[in-house]
């Protein structure tokens, strides 16, 4: 289903292609491609070639696209920018990466973009291992930036990843989650890593505190927005647009913004979901199409996309300080598209 | 057993305490145990408190040792080494920690250092999450050090640690591994680290290209010598001394040094021994017994021991370019208590 036809009733947002969006970087990404075809060697050719196919598979190159399109719309020559963006956009795309591949092993997931999963062609030890060695070439990335306020941003981004994923270790089964702790968690899941792409580009252009301040609150705004949407979809879609059942997340007992808004209310739609939740009947498919119905049919939908909708507009706010390009405005309409994704 | 005891029918070396050789750089080893204990804090208690844990179950702190007296031994000055010594010497022991725990993770260990592990205590999820939660601490302290070169040396030093683990894993139960690549994955997987420590402190103290050159030859050397011995101790040691059953690593299909050279004659005994590995007979209680026994008297313990000693000798003699020194003394020291250490 698309958000933005079903939700409230009204299309909230019209449609844009990403290609469309990522065109005023489309040669960059190019090179970043490139990079990860290219440099991803090592002296093992079954090593090289396992980096390659977790690469080939694909991924739409959302983080990449955001440091370049941060770099192009902070750049003030209208010369190339310079390579050390490149690099720093195959650094996120390579800890994303990285921490996808040990999620897999986390989460025991046997497909990913359509491919089989590390841990399942091969086995759970090879995959940490090759997250691990993903981590490392983004460590090397990282030295090459040669700009120890990028290197320490990204420390912490790493962290962030890690604490967000035990957060939501610890918090299975429990129905009782608050709003704020799930923001936090999604911050450090997902949004800590877009912010901290569309900062250090910036940084690396020599911008002013302001500028660089702003497209952290952008990268924040977004990454939580997305994160959102992403925990949306895993209610409201269906399997086939997915490429994996609905309610997963809630099967695995992970309570995300749809279900914690209908748990947060007094009725007995709630208290039948929170029995649902803590007896783990969520495991089984009767609980879990029943959880599904009661989200679905509590206002849990319409309240996730106005909190999505929040952070959207913090987003779009966020970019008001920089000059008119057709960077900015891919910026814009990319929250626009992340808010209307349908997969 | 002891080594210098037992091996060639002679004492081959003295036996040296090894807190006597770290004496000289205890105050700075205190400093590196104060920030393990006190900066490897999160935002959750119960992340701060299992990070704690796997530091609090000690070890021998080698790799921060070995930083700090190549700090120390390559100082011009008489004052104190610089505090960015200190975060190398906590850096270099990050690194080992957190692939400790990744490492536990890929064997399936139980115990460390007396201790449950982390995959043990809770599960394969948490023990891959704590140990990229260490490698993101060691990325921010190396951002701290502010110094391209080191960075670069250690991403290549923690890609070097998961390329030895694959190498390993990919060669298990193959009885036709050449020494040089039996060579090369203890580089990997344990050198390499030892290296980077040792000639990154010169690197940070300004030192000349010979002077830090020498320290990462000494590194090499004493890395390599350090893993043959590890894997004479698999062979050697009893269930007692080592803290696990001998044999674990052959019963794993992992042929080191003293397998391989009885395995690179032409005999019935090497014959057999090629036999049990191929047909996974290791696996056995009766198979890695028989195993044990062929590699013991066939002339495996005293061609390992005399591989380590070529090593142990390389790295003495990298030392000669440095003035002497108490620092010097215990870096030379140090290369024979490890040949002579017996657990």
């Amino acid at each position: 289903m698309n958000i933005s036809q079903t939700s409230l009733g009204q299309p909230i947002v019209p449609s844009y292609e990403l290609a469309q969006l990522l065109e005023p970087v489309q040669t960059e990404l190019e090179l970043v491609e490139e990079w990860l075809r290219s440099n991803l060697v090592d002296n093992s050719p079954f090593i090289s070639e396992l980096l390659n196919q977790v690469f080939k598979a694909g991924g739409k190159r959302i983080r990449p696209a955001l440091c370049l399109l941060s770099a192009k719309a902070t750049h003030s020559g209208t010369g190339d920018i310079s390579r050390l963006q490149i690099i720093l956009a195959v650094l996120t795309e390579l800890i994303h990466t990285a921490s996808l591949v040990h999620d897999d092993v986390i989460d025991g997931s046997t497909t990913r973009r359509g491919q089989e999963t590390i841990n399942r062609k091969w086995n759970d030890k090879l995959a940490v291992l090759i997250g691990d060695l993903l981590f490392a070439q983004a460590s090397v990335c990282l030295s090459r930036l040669m700009n120890p306020e990028v290197v320490g941003i990204f420390g912490q981004v790493i962290g962030d990843l890690c604490a967000g994923e035990i957060r939501q270790m610890r918090q299975q089964f429990i129905a009782t989650l608050e709003l704020d702790s799930y923001i936090q968690k999604s911050i450090w899941k997902t949004a800590s890593l877009f912010a901290g792409g569309c900062h250090s580009a910036p940084i690396l252009n020599h911008c002013s505190q302001t500028v660089i301040g702003s497209l952290k609150e952008y990268g924040l705004a977004l990454g939580i927005c997305f994160q959102i949407v992403d925990d949306l979809l895993d209610i409201t879609g269906d399997a086939n647009q997915l490429g994996k059942p609905a309610g997963r997340d809630l099967a695995h007992g992970i309570v995300t913004a749809p279900a914690l808004f209908v748990l947060q209310q007094k009725s007995s739609a709630s208290q039948k979901l929170h029995e649902l939740i803590q007896t783990r009947a969520v495991c089984t498919s009767d609980g879990i199409a029943e959880a599904l119905n009661i989200v679905r049919q509590n206002g849990g939908v319409e309240a996730t996309i106005s909190l999505a909708r929040q952070y959207a507009d913090k987003a779009h706010k966020s970019l008001s300080i920089l000059p008119p390009s057709n960077y900015k405005d891919s910026l814009d309409n990319l929250v626009e598209w992340l808010f209307a994704r349908t997969n």
